[in-house]
C-alpha cells in the first residue's frame, strides 16, 4: 500500500482548527437550546430500516445507507431472489439496519418508544451527525451534523414563537444577519383547495418553492406538464402578485382564501405567529413566503426557513410543525413543532464573512522547553504547577535543539515558552519567552503562580 | 405498525439524565487532554474498507458493520460468484465502506493523509463512538464511545509518563480509585525469546493475559494445546512467581532476560518510566503486570491497563505504544503512544460507586406559568428578562390548569416557577415559588434582576 490513503467521498476529516470553530457553533447553539428549557437526548447511529423506510419519499429511501447484517447474510435469501438480481428487494433481505437520515423520524420513534418515561410537552435538542447517499457537491456532504429542537405534545402557537425567537437569539451570537421565511402549510392546502386542485396539493408546492429560483413563466409550465388546468392555473396567479407588509398580504389572503375552512385556519395561525412577532422585537427580519414549501410531506402548520443576508448558501435553518409524526409508530394525535439548523451551511457563512476570528486555534498556552534528563524532574515541577493553575501547557518530548521547540510553539501558535536550564535550575528560576514580542524575562520559580495570574489567565475557549 | 418501535440490539437510546451524566465524563476527560496540549480531531464514521480490513486480526474483521453500495450494488457480482453464496467474498464486492472500529486506525489512517499538514510530534485527542458487531451483553454494546488521546512522531518515554499523569488527572476528578497496571511488549518479546518459542509469542501473551482469571495450571493447559514444549512451559514459570515491589521484580527479570537483547531494552523502558512515576506522586496505585497483554498485536513497547479499585468492570483505560502502526498506510519509522478510555464502562463505575450525586437533572431553572392569551404578553417580558439574563427558563406552551403546570416543573426538577397573573400584571410585580421549600415571595419586577442574581445564579452545568 504506497498510495496516501483516503477516506469516502463526501465524509471529511476535521482539523483541530476546524473542530475548535465547529465546537463553538456546537455549544452556541446549545447554550441559545438549553436557555430556552430545551433537553439532550441521543439516539443510535444505526435504526431499523423499518423505521427509516416510507418516511422520507422514494427518493429518500434510496439515500439512505443500509447496513450489511452480520454472519452469513447470503442465506436468508432464496435462489430464485438471487438470480433475479433486484438491487432493492436483495438489499431488504440482506440488511436490517441504516444509518439515520435526519433526527426527525429518530426522535417521533424515540418518543413513541419511551412515551411512559416522557413528561408532555417535552423539549428536547439533538447534535448529531446524519447520513444521506447523495450525490457529493459542493456544501453537500454525505455525512452532516444537524441541530434539532422539537417540542411535541403541545398545539400552542408560543412553541412556534418561541422557536423563532431561539433562532434569533442564536444568529445574533454568531454575528450573521438572517430573514427568518415564514409560510403554513394549511394556507398552501387552502390554495390548492380553491384552485380546485387538492388532490395536486404536492406537486403544487413543489412548483411554487422553486419560484425564487426558476421565475413565474416555469413554475406555470411545470404545473401545466403535472397537467393542471389552465383554469386552475390562471386561478393560482392572484397568489404569486400578493405584495405590501405582511398585514397587508394576510389581508389580500384573507379574501382570496375566504370559502377554504383550511385556508383560512392558517391564515389565524400566521396572525397568531407575526403579531406575537412583532410585538417583541427580533433582531432578524421576519417575513411570510407563500412560496415556502420546503418539500417535506410531514408539514401540517408553520413552516420556517432561514436565510443568511450577506451569504448566498440557501437555507441555513428551518422546521416546521407537524400534527401526526409519531402516527407511524401508532401514537395518534401527538402534534409537534421543530426547527433544524445545518451546522455545515453555518460554518460555511461564518468562514465566509470572516466571523471566525475570536477562535484560538491553538489551545495550548505554554510550551516547556525540554533541555535534557538532567532538566526534566525541574520541568516536571514546572508543569505540575501550571497544570495545577488549570494553564494549559506542554512538555516538548524529546530534547532536541531550542530552536526546533521554539518552531513547534511557533507552528501551534503557542503564546508562551518557558525556559529552564542549568542556570534556572541553580537559581530556582524560569525563563519565559513571549511569543508575540520577544520579549524574555527571567523570574523566580515561586513567583510564577503570580505571572500565570495576571499574564496567562485569558479566557478559556 | 401497532407494535412499539424499538433499536438496534446493542444500541442506546440516551435520556435527558443520561445525556448530562456522560456529558460531564466527556468535559472532565477532555479538560484534562486539553490541560496536556492534546488537540482535537475528528474523522468520519465511515472509512474504506482497505482502511479497516485486516488491521484487528480475523475475528476483527468478522465484527466490522459493513455499509452496502448505493445503486445497484449487485451488477458487480458475476452469477457465478452469487451462486457460490460465500456470504465473505460477496460482502467485499458488495461493500465499499464500513463503520469504523476503533479511533486508532482512523488516526493513523489521518496521519499519513494529512501528513503536509501536521506539526510533529503529533498529540491529537478524539471522543467519538466506534462500532462492532459483537454479541451485545451486559455493559458491552455494538455502539460505544471511545475518548483517545495518542501522540505520534516521538520515541521519548516522557510521553509515556504524561499520558499516566492525565489518567491519574482524570479518575482523580471523578473520584474513582484506580490501579494503573503497566507492561512492556519487548519484555514478553524477551520472555519468548529466552523460552525459544519466539514465533509463539502471540500463542504465550494471549495466554497468560489469562493468569488472572483462569490460573496457572489452566494458562499451562492452554499452552501445552498450542504446542509448546514442556521445557519450554518449564522455563516459563519463573516469570510467573516474581514477587516484591517493583524495583525486585525488574531486577529478577533483569537476571531471567539478560541474554535477551530486547528483553533487556523492555527493562531499561520500564526502569526509566517507574523512575519518572515514582518521583512525581500519583493519587493513582501504579504496578508492574507481566501477565499484561492486551492482545493487541501492534504495541511494541509500554501496555497500560487501568482498573477500578472498587468496582469489578474490567478495564476502564488502556493503552501502549505502537512503533509502526502507520507503516500499514505506507509512512514508516513514526512512532506513537496513546491511551483509550471508555467512557461506557466510566459511566457504569461512576453509577454503581454513586458518585454523580452532583449532576443536575434538569437544566430548565424557572418556568414561567401560562394564565393565558391576556397575561402572555406580561410572561414574555420576564422570560426575555431571565433570558438576558442567561437564567435558563421556559413558558409552558398552553394555558392549562395551574396544578398540571406545576406538576409538570416537578416532574422536571425545575427549582423555581414564576407567576404572573391579573393581579401580578396590576400591580407590575411576580409571584416567585421555590419548588423546594414551597415558599412563595412577591416581588416587584423590576426587583427579579437582583433576585435571579441573589438566588438563582447558581454555577451552571
Amino acid at each position: 500500500m504506497s498510495s496516501k490513503p483516503s477516506i469516502p467521498k463526501g465524509t471529511r476529516d476535521f482539523s483541530t482548527e476546524e473542530m475548535l470553530k465547529r465546537e463553538y457553533i456546537f455549544e452556541s447553539i446549545k447554550e441559545v437550546f438549553r436557555l430556552y428549557g430545551y433537553q439532550p437526548i441521543e439516539t443510535p447511529a444505526m435504526e431499523n430500516l423499518t423505521t427509516l423506510l416510507g418516511k422520507y419519499g422514494d427518493e429518500g429511501d434510496k439515500l439512505l445507507f443500509r447496513i450489511l447484517n452480520s454472519g452469513d447474510f447470503i442465506s436468508s435469501v432464496s435462489d430464485e431472489e438471487l438470480v433475479k438480481r433486484e438491487s432493492g428487494k436483495l438489499s431488504s433481505k440482506i440488511c436490517e439496519k441504516g444509518l439515520r437520515y435526519d433526527l426527525t423520524v429518530p426522535f417521533a420513534r424515540y418518543v413513541v418508544q419511551h412515551r411512559d418515561e416522557i413528561v408532555f410537552p417535552f423539549k428536547r435538542y439533538q447534535i448529531q451527525p446524519v447520513w444521506r447517499a447523495d450525490r457529493p457537491q459542493k456544501g453537500r456532504y454525505r455525512e452532516f451534523f444537524q441541530c434539532d429542537a422539537d417540542v411535541i405534545g403541545s398545539d400552542s402557537l408560543l412553541n412556534e414563537y418561541e422557536l423563532i425567537r431561539i433562532i434569533d437569539d442564536i444568529f445574533k451570537r454568531f454575528r450573521i444577519s438572517t430573514v427568518i421565511k415564514i409560510n403554513n402549510r394549511k394556507v398552501l392546502a387552502g390554495i390548492a383547495e380553491i384552485i380546485g386542485e387538492s388532490a395536486r396539493i404536492i406537486d403544487i408546492t413543489v412548483a411554487i418553492d422553486k419560484l425564487d429560483k426558476i421565475g413565474v413563466e416555469n413554475v406555470n409550465s411545470e404545473l401545466i406538464s403535472k397537467g393542471l388546468s389552465d383554469e386552475a392555473i390562471s386561478n393560482l396567479q392572484p397568489f404569486f402578485r400578493l405584495s405590501g407588509n405582511t398585514a397587508d398580504k394576510l389581508d389580500r389572503l384573507g379574501k382570496l382564501l375566504s370559502k377554504s375552512e383550511t385556508g383560512m385556519r392558517g391564515i389565524a395561525e400566521l396572525l397568531t405567529l407575526f403579531t406575537l412577532i412583532e410585538s417583541n422585537s427580533l433582531t432578524c427580519d421576519v417575513e411570510l413566503d407563500l412560496t415556502l414549501a420546503r418539500g417535506l410531506n410531514y408539514y401540517t402548520g408553520a413552516i420556517i426557513e432561514v436565510k443568511s443576508k450577506d451569504a448566498a448558501f440557501g437555507s441555513i435553518c428551518g422546521g416546521g410543525r407537524y400534527d401526526n409524526l409519531t402516527g407511524v409508530f401508532g401514537m395518534e394525535g401527538i402534534s409537534g413543532v421543530g426547527i433544524s439548523f445545518g451546522a455545515d451551511r453555518i460554518y460555511d457563512v461564518l468562514n465566509q464573512l470572516n466571523l471566525f476570528n475570536d477562535i484560538r486555534v491553538s489551545s495550548t498556552e505554554v510550551l516547556v522547553i525540554n533541555f535534557g534528563e538532567n532538566e526534566t524532574s525541574y520541568a516536571i515541577k514546572i508543569l505540575n504547577l501550571l497544570r495545577s493553575l488549570n494553564v494549559r501547557s506542554e512538555f516538548y518530548p524529546d530534547a532536541v535543539k531550542l530552536k526546533k521547540q521554539v518552531s513547534y510553539a511557533d507552528s501551534k501558535k503557542i503564546p508562551y515558552i518557558i525556559m529552564a536550564g542549568e542556570d534556572e535550575i541553580n537559581k530556582n528560576s524560569v525563563t519565559i519567552k513571549i511569543m508575540s514580542t520577544g520579549e524574555q524575562r527571567s523570574i523566580p520559580l515561586k513567583e510564577l503562580g503570580s505571572f500565570v495570574k495576571e499574564e496567562i489567565n485569558s479566557p478559556k475557549s
